[in-house]
């Protein structure tokens, strides 16, 4: 079975068994994780106090982690209700947000990597040079790299850290060691609206909580956003711009169908 | 004076009076919140510090504790201010998003209605059985119900509790102990936006902030999202979604006029 | 040069220089917030945590401090980052929100400026008065007053704290103590979405970040917000509203060109 009928597939896995999908994120962009993942027909909920993440993620199917705004409060949530999740079984996501522009962020995030396993990791360039020990010049969060090398950076993080790891950017990059993939859906677009790479992350984590393929997961999630933002940006009318754009994101999330993967999808494995 | 002369005539205060609405709230739909409540024609703030909460209120007209995202810090501040209403003769309403969920979720609404008076409780089924003691079968914060025996439920928790009850859902069916009436507006694609339950909640608190009678109230800002739910959905173009339908209820409940409640108003009073 | 001439150029460095914006602000405006920086063409970043916000200043051109929904946490965050800005020689905006209505706004905006060098500050007349010392009839956040005497207290309150002082209104009053300027751009629907204010603050943080002329750099954030808003209110058709607005303030922003400074912008030094 081609790749993109798979995603055809576990996309009707997500509408069907609509998996609860916790989120432990930031307050930028919470807002437009809930709604995407109740776009995609998945159901979201967001709990960050360290007495209740426990709980809430044995009644869920998917973790995701996002440092974004992380504080001392958070990041002991985090890392219980990561710990959980990788007792009972559940896949848990991580976004490094900004990690290597402080100490606090990078710090944490190593602190996450050895106390939790984490199903897929999901960052730009910058970041995942960061995690890979690879300087990176970093600019706020925002930042960009050329995909140079991405494959062989994405297929050793893979193999060291035991879980998918995700480059996202002009092309993204997905690999879990063994399968490596390009996607080269998207529009330049997204990078000019707040919170599409955590939208992103927690599409992963809708299709993670249906799919016990991570890489897969991680391809269809990161190819989800590609292409509703093609068909965000070929939407516009003139005059229009980011604002619109933004909420034909949702639009064509909610509106993905088969047809959509099998006829535009630009997955390229190898 | 029919039910639905009745609503008109309260939304027109609440564009007169303007009311301040105080929020403690949760960080994933707060400004949603704030929006649908400016929408309205109300003007909302929000605050949660401990040390600012009580003065907050007191320049308040109501008050809306939400406890979707609570946490230790500000559990205190909700009961602080839940009681500093009380002192002073506002009415608060309360939205248990999510108890049951988590053992933290169920002890703070507990605490929380032992504390403070609530002039409303709008919360689903499931919510409102696990506040009127009967186990409900619970997924998330997006639980559904069938309504059967929903009335039965919302009077005798009203009486109980000694505060509307609301019980949104397909029909919405609200109950002050003595009224109760059945509410078939609305559409199912609100289930499918964060926050439609939340800003629902928000829209009670402006209603509250103008009028005594806390069940119009309640009626009032049920409809009112319904009735704005299915012209935002009436309005929508191929290809649209959930995103364009969030904008659109913003529109909706802006452009509210009596004859949308005169003539469109599906409320059933028994 | 004329003003307005001035304004293109900045513009025109802000998406050339697209400089690292860091905001420690509000979580019900904050996503608003990163977006307006977009799509202006400037980079967002948003950090509150004591540990990391004095790395995060080191790398970013200008910090923008919001004091909306503040508390005890993040109080010390906006002192710690405010001082480092001071050092290393960025600009600092304040946004004193709801000064004035509880005295931990006031007592928290009063350290802040004794602490804090701010280059700008942009209020509403109620928030500018409290400042100023002058007392003011506050109802909330979104407090209105007259413009008259505005030219005065923003000349004499520039003077007086070394910093340009922006009050906003119908009517916009900017000075840095010696030039002042009056803008008329605006509509008041933008007074009926939450965050306007903020997201001017936002704008003006991002111009801050390329001029060191920050009256010039004020002036050009809150006619940005003027003339999109104008726009975004001619394009509303029939049946849409203030969620409507709201998505095009965001496209106009994004859409902003030379011209419409030039032929729209109505700025009046004298």
């Amino acid at each position: 079975m081609e790749i993109c009928e798979k995603i055809s597939k576990i996309l009707s896995d997500v509408k069907c068994k609509k998996p609860l999908v916790h989120n432990i994120t930031n307050y930028v962009t919470v807002n437009d994780c809930a709604n995407i993942i109740l776009a995609l027909g998945a159901s979201p909920v967001m709990a960050d106090d360290i007495e209740e993440v426990e709980e809430m993620v044995s009644i869920s199917s998917a973790l995701v982690i996002n440092v974004g705004t992380l504080n001392y409060r958070t990041i002991e949530s985090m890392i219980k209700a990561g710990k959980k999740a990788n007792e009972i079984g559940i896949p848990v996501i991580l976004d490094p947000v900004g990690i290597g522009t402080t100490t606090l962020r990078t710090k944490t995030v190593e602190r996450l990597i050895n106390k939790v396993k984490f199903s897929v990791i999901r960052g730009n360039m910058s970041e995942i040079k960061i995690l890979a020990g690879i300087d990176a010049k970093i600019k706020g969060v925002d930042s960009e790299d050329t995909t140079k090398g991405a494959k062989k950076i994405a297929r050793e993080l893979a193999l060291k850290l035991n879980s998918v790891i995700a480059i996202t950017g002009e092309k993204d990059t997905i690999s879990d060691g063994n399968r490596v993939c390009t996607i080269e859906n998207g529009h330049k677009m997204l990078a000019e609206v707040t919170g599409t790479g955590c939208m992103t992350t927690a599409l992963i984590g809708a299709f993670c909580g249906v799919s016990q393929d991570y890489y897969l997961a991680a391809v269809s999630g990161i190819a989800s956003m590609g292409i509703a933002g093609e068909k965000a940006y070929r939407s516009l009318e003139e005059n229009q711009g980011v604002g619109t754009f933004r909420v034909r994101i949702f639009d064509n999330i909610y509106n993905l169908k088969d047809d959509d993967f099998i006829e535009g999808g630009k997955i390229y494995e190898c």
